[in-house]
């Protein structure tokens, strides 16, 4: 039907990202961007617009060294690229060879990449309450991508588990996709020293408020992230903007602000949690910065739309199992109070 | 060796960026970059480092509307990517199966393409200085991908060259990477509602003084675009900050100036055509912001390296058949009066 695609074009099957509405205003509590402004350091940013003349620094060398030195790692054990997603992506063409196993309930973009790139997926199912349990990878041969903590189940997986996982299988990459890993879950940063076979991924855009700068960042041994740099650069030599990269350099500097944030967003999640279970909502123990909820009364589909209705954007997944309940995004102390009074409007009337 | 490697890392012959050198103060004509600011409308730009907790606008449907009234197109017929390099690998995903043809002397991004993505590579050779001749093309099957005008060449090829091809080969498509054409060629942005098989890529990163802001154009009929959008869309739904697509659109807008840009380096590269000429220095006849020019006194290697001595920076590709050609970016006028100055140096003496 279409002469000139590619069966790569014609085999995609895109990633839909969360619906970014135009009609009204809603609370958008949909896709888990951080309710509060990122460093105020940034209104002091030292950037002038004649400087957009010049490319950037394809090495990205400066936010290399300062994310090295917050991580404890060498330069050359940290990789920056677009956004998590392009760190994803490379990983895909650079790491992964003929399989690829992930959870049945996860990330929706890695069934994505593995349609792109022609690999034969091995989905693992969830155990009971969404655990998710590395021994059930045991089976399988090849990498295992798994988003820690999960998403969008909210759940982490103990650090314990993941070691285990690596010693048992040197041969088989573990890639830890640690985008919501700031808001009460354990890094698996500390052990990149120790397994070959482990690579770490995070993000700008949760937890450092930069979800429109685009920016993500990976740590591995430097055999693996020299070959992300080598997709990289068959790719696309300049993948950040000069002020996107003095913007992430801020972020990662300040520190306290950083502390602030999470803070501020893990409290309003657990007294949230605490309040809703009251009230026989069930929700998971996230470790993320949303909720994962059902109410036993009502459908997903019902709920999202109730909330719609009334203001609030949440997500909802169409997909067998999972449809029954919606990811809410943790907002302001404000916002959460506005969800709350209005999904306590919908189903406990 | 590495045994984490997929065949596609392993492979690679990543690309060469032209150097950044931190050692010392150049006068830089390496990398074509703009010697003017962006448009000054950039200091007055209504952004918000706030904003940025929110995700971009996936679609960048303004910016892409704001494209399609300035190029006459439909917003359907307008793609947008993270400089025009990610549209190149987006292009080779999306259109291309088997094979590609491009010219043995042009952008050396193209056969790092061609491997990354196991393509089998028809390198046509040049003409006589440095002509690109379509009908060269003829013998093969699939997609053609040409610079127009060429780099490092600077020559451009005629417009009824294309289009004869373009009707000569339905079934073939034609690409055209038009980073440079801003800069004296002619565009075949006017031909897209006549060939469902022509596809051209444009670049803020040039005329428009925005390469370090990443941001690259594609037009092409509907379902040429639907390709580039479906590949994209599984691969990172987010490829351009909001930063960014704020600067694209104002880049546009402020037509004004980049008349005037546009105009300064086509003078000032004419002008000093003419002189290097009257020294018998061998320049092409470029319609680029580079001249692409020889001293039969003195190998380009030397050149190269005797300018950089003397704090100019030029571009040297050690390829056979252009071994002895630098190629040199117009700069302002100022820097071009110190180029010529050194270059006589050199050559003169």
């Amino acid at each position: 039907m279409h002469p000139f695609w590619s069966q790569m074009a014609e085999k995609a099957l895109p990633y839909t990202p969360g619906e970014q509405p135009q009609d009204r205003h809603y609370i958008k509590l949909n896709t888990n961007e951080c309710p509060y402004p990122p460093t105020p350091w940034l209104n002091q940013l030292d950037f002038a617009a004649e400087d957009l003349r010049l490319y950037p620094d394809p090495t990205a060398e400066n936010l290399r060294s300062i994310l090295a030195a917050h991580t404890h790692l060498n330069a050359d054990e940290v990789f920056v690229g677009n956004g998590s997603d392009e760190i994803l992506a490379f990983t895909f063409m650079a790491l992964m060879k003929t399989e690829i196993s992930h959870p049945d309930i996860s990330y929706s973009f890695y069934p994505v990449y593995a349609r792109l790139f022609h690999l034969q997926e091995h989905i693992v199912p969830l155990r009971k309450n969404f655990e998710l349990n590395l021994e059930d990878y045991d089976a399988f041969e090849g990498p295992v991508i798994i988003a820690n903590p999960n998403a969008p189940t909210g759940l982490a997986v103990p650090v314990k588990q993941m070691t285990t996982f690596l010693k048992r299988h040197p041969q088989r990459l573990l890639i830890v996709d640690e985008a919501y890993v700031d808001f009460g879950a354990e890094s698996m940063l500390s052990y990149i020293h120790q397994y070959p076979n482990l690579l770490v991924i995070q993000t700008f855009s949760k937890s450092r408020a930069l979800a429109g700068a685009r920016l993500g960042f990976a740590m591995g041994q430097p055999h693996l992230i020299e070959a992300l740099e080598r997709v990289k650069n068959s790719f696309n030599s300049y993948t950040i903007s000069r002020f996107t990269l003095k913007a992430g350099a801020m972020a990662v500097l300040d520190e306290e602000y950083f502390q602030w944030t999470r803070k501020q967003i893990m409290e309003t999640r657990d007294r949230l949690i605490a309040e809703l279970r009251q009230h026989a909502i069930e929700v998971t123990d996230s470790k993320t910065n949303f909720l994962w909820l059902r109410c036993p009364q009502i459908s997903g589909q019902e709920l999202y739309q109730a909330l719609r209705e009334k203001g609030i954007l949440v997500r909802h997944f169409n997909q067998p199992s999972i449809e029954n309940y919606i990811r809410v995004t943790i907002g302001t102390k404000t916002e959460m109070e506005q969800f709350k009074r209005k999904l306590f409007e919908v189903v406990l009337k």
